[in-house]
């Protein structure tokens, strides 16, 4: 039996982090550690936070600190895994953000295991062959429709047959505005190019402001209407899915455990469910929702927004659903997302995305890269020191 | 225009936590200043990552410190109330804890609102007149039967019409144990009494292993089973509700928005909602389920397992709705939550609880008796100390 014997948290940073709808401006890493096996994750979000939740004192019998429910563990097979996840869940259970703090332990985790048995995830999950992924180009909208047209183009021109405009102004100003922002991203990208729209939940519950979008989003043959509404807004979602006819809906990357993912499948008239396997509760529940979503015909698509590590974990989980094509690729990252891994996951000569086909997650964190952006943090509670930054190992 | 200017989170804590269901052994109390005026407030759980929330370092323009969408704000009126906390969900749409952090805030503006217009919240909430609650003895199951039957004999005696029994090792040993115990509690409460039982979400997503203890539960007259299963489990407490006939179910406590409480109340079979004003984004989105629930024939009932500041908080929201008689009353609060106020919330004449007919939440902290309770805690990020623990004042 192999035990876990530590359990250690990088804070990462650009120097600078701007007020934009960039989610690769931080990162949470995590390094799990047994004997002589070490694995990689990545938390989505609020590095500090997920931090305080690793080693925070115990409230109560119902609300642990994450550490409390991994550290001691065994990790000697899958089942080992999803013990603890449970785990987590039950003595964390009064703890809102365990979940995210849960799901970079657990990507860890089987890239730990992957590494030890020298399998790719995927094929640990029970998949037998792992399918190319057509990658979408994800950016944000331009500040102007000019701006959006320029991105479109240079996104066709590097030969991506799919791009998801989403954020900016989109939504917050008039439906006219919008309606060009829409025409400058088909024209960009082309007439046959795939269009993705990501509404950022802008219009939070208000079924007529989204509804009025409907009409250009039918003109310029968007594939798909991201986010409408605030995750979990299932009457909002269906009553829209009503209307929406060829612009499938697609949400679901709020999120944070099977249950809300199970709703959003069954009640919100999706297309598309989208999960991050960095809030879900990592790629052990990202599975399940895949599962789930192939059984009901609904298209699972990973959301992912920071490095290569957290787009290798999230495609793990639907690597074998052939028909589930279409992937999230970030290709704005900041350097930061960049620096932190030693190798890259880049379209193939055809243009898809190839889950790697190498022990664990198959992507090498690069310590060196990553030093310049380490944040040194530090949690004190009654005079004890609880949490620093561990070093780079 | 009155703005913001401070907002203090005070973790505090008994000496030494127990791995016991008891909530009541650590509290963040929250202050909210703005110009002369104060008010006071308390999240739910988890001091430390609550306050690591309030203060983190921006991951990007969603994911904010929950500090960036309140201080400066204006608090002149319940509209600006709402307006902060749609602010700090739409800017913190990633940090999944900020929902708790929100809690304390919103308790603690509705506070400042109330006194600084010498009327009590539930006056602001829109409610011309609040009725008495009958409190029911909220307490843990005992380690045997037999003390199990003393508890229940020690609450009559006090004069409790209704109790309830939560978590020990309820459920987790055999259907013949938890009998005992549903008897046991039944024998001391006498025949009349209310009974009412948690399962603290024992069976998960179980429903075999939760209808197997329905006979039981029938035979003693329980009046509702409460959280069977994990929060969310919708369809799973619907099948449960189909066969549980008198025995109601409750459950909610871990609704952390709005869209979560209404899917329990319209897809979960519940004949009780459960509410923590400390967890559901405050007064603001607990009256909003409360008018909800009462529109859709489902009882509101406060979920409180702390101070009386918290219990206050709680019963704000449904103060007004009359046949939504019976009310959660920690009677085994650890000497923590007891010195936290100077007031406490006690049973009348008639054991009724009243809602506090005075300014505000009309509860007045103890800050002399709090100070032996203060954890002094620190955060520092870049050798910046971006927390520490204010002064009592």
């Amino acid at each position: 039996m192999t035990k876990i014997d530590s359990i250690d948290f990088y804070y990462l940073s650009m120097p600078e982090v701007l007020d934009i709808g960039d989610g690769s401006q931080d990162a949470l890493l995590v390094r799990v550690a047994a004997g002589d096996h070490v694995g990689w994750g990545e938390c989505e979000a609020a590095p500090l936070v997920s931090i305080a939740s690793l080693v925070c004192p115990m409230s109560h019998s119902a609300c642990k600190p994450v550490m409390a429910s991994v550290l001691g563990q065994s990790i000697d097979s899958v089942d080992d895994i999803r013990k603890i996840g449970n785990s987590v869940r039950a003595n964390s259970m009064d703890l809102l953000q365990a979940d995210h703090t849960l799901s970079g332990i657990d990507i860890a985790l089987w890239d730990l295991l992957g590494r030890r048995l020298s399998e790719p995830v995927w094929k640990l999950l029970g998949y037998e062959k792992c399918f190319g992924k057509m990658p979408y180009a994800s950016v944000l909208f331009g500040d102007t429709a000019n701006e959006t047209f320029l991105k479109a183009q240079t996104i066709a021109g590097q030969g991506f047959r799919a791009a998801k405009f989403g954020w900016g102004k989109f939504g917050l100003t008039s439906v006219d505005d919008d309606q060009d922002q829409l025409n400058a991203a088909r024209q960009g990208l082309g007439k046959d190019g795939i269009l993705l729209v990501d509404a950022g939940t802008v219009w939070n519950t208000d079924v007529d402001a989204a509804r009025s979008r409907l009409k250009g989003l039918k003109e310029v043959r968007a594939t798909w209407l991201e986010e409408p509404f605030v995750s979990g807004a299932l009457s909002e979602y269906h009553s829209l899915s009503m209307d929406s006819g060829p612009v499938g809906l697609a949400g679901g990357e709020g999120c944070h455990n099977f249950q809300m993912a199970k709703h959003m499948i069954d009640l919100a008239g999706l297309k598309y469910i989208q999960i991050d396997a960095g809030r879900i509760g990592g790629i052990t529940i990202a599975k399940d929702v895949a599962d789930y979503a192939a059984r009901k015909g609904v298209t699972y698509v990973n959301h992912t927004f920071t490095s290569n590590l957290a787009l290798s974990a999230s495609l793990q989980s639907y690597a074998g659903l052939e028909s589930h094509l279409i992937c999230e690729f970030p290709t704005e990252l900041k350097l930061l997302a960049m620096a932190m891994t030693k190798n890259h996951i880049v379209p193939d000569e055809n243009g898809m995305l190839n889950v790697p086909d190498s022990p664990g997650l198959g992507i090498e964190p690069d310590l060196q890269g990553i030093a310049p952006y380490l944040v040194e943090a530090e949690i004190r509670v009654r005079g004890k020191q609880i949490y620093t930054t561990p070093p780079l190992r």
